[in-house]
């Protein structure tokens, strides 16, 4: 188990730490294939520039039921086809496990859902912090013009389970349509 | 367990929120007899004005090690003699439970130390947050002009103990000698 304090520096507008591990975990649209419902899109948009869709800084907090991981999500702002930018989303190893989101910086939606079909989809701005109970599903999704910064904690143990999401998508998307942001049913989820 | 994700607004200037259950924790210079080196100043302040030392927003999460405990704590500038207005500090009931701690606002101290004497005094500003492992009390300390505003985290179930530090007091205190922010050694330490 961690023996000292210490401090970690983030910048509070861009989330950025230098006091992370390198290298930073970064996810380009090449690491969504399949993610988003316009594919081809996706493809053509990975093809001609590749984004960045969002990055999080993580200290490598050892996996103990006493600890908590900590770091910041950075989504950026963004579409594919009408879709915004959002991070690959997932449930906990550790399936009951609660996770906290402060909103740092920015405007973006947690879509949240369960596997029995609940869903939802509060907005954050800086200042507002989201609880996301266990057993819940949850994405960040960049619904403004600035980079979306969340601080997050989860128990050290709770684990990432992506491979549920990567396989059976969302039920909802979110969406710009009509120049409002939507939540729609994804017609492709499994 | 919690069921369903809920969001909540706090004020990241004055970590105040509408959304916390009332009455706000706060701790007044009455609620903190003989924690200051200097009582008799206390006893004085106390007195003539009874300021408010600290308060702090929480949620009531459910004791559960699946939940994660969170909120705001919210400590005033203000000294008793040369010692820096705090909060009363605790161990964690689940000893070996860590805590972070991210500032959102002004410029403080987590003054830490373990039952085996180990201590730490970082110095914490906006952006900085600090991570508090199991076995080591914490105290916050606002050695600014404005509040000390911190959001922090910690395992549903961790609990607090606040009786260890009420009646041993700390090994170091946290006082301004010649205009400089100092650690000295407590001489009333048991």
């Amino acid at each position: 188990m961690i023996q000292q304090p210490f401090v970690v520096t983030f910048d509070p507008k861009t989330g950025f730490s230098d006091d992370a591990p390198k290298p930073i975990s970064q996810r380009r649209l090449s690491n969504m294939r399949n993610m988003f419902l316009d594919e081809a899109a996706r493809a053509a948009m990975e093809e001609s520039e590749n984004a960045l869709v969002y990055e999080f800084f993580e200290m490598g907090i050892p996996d103990l039921a006493t600890e908590l991981a900590f770091g910041t999500s950075i989504c950026y702002p963004g579409k594919v086809g009408e879709e915004f930018f959002m991070t690959k989303g997932h449930f906990h190893e550790v399936f009951d496990c609660a996770e906290t989101y402060i909103c740092l910086s920015g405007k973006g939606i947690m879509l949240m859902e369960t596997p029995d079909g609940k869903w939802a989809a509060p907005v954050l701005t800086p200042g507002k912090m989201v609880y996301v109970p266990g057993g819940w599903a949850h994405r960040s999704v960049n619904i403004g013009s600035e980079p979306f910064v969340t601080f997050f904690n989860f128990r050290g143990d709770a684990g990432h389970d992506y491979a549920t999401i990567e396989e059976k998508g969302y039920r909802k998307l979110v969406v710009e349509r009509g120049g409002k942001v939507e939540i729609v049913d994804n017609p492709r989820w499994k």
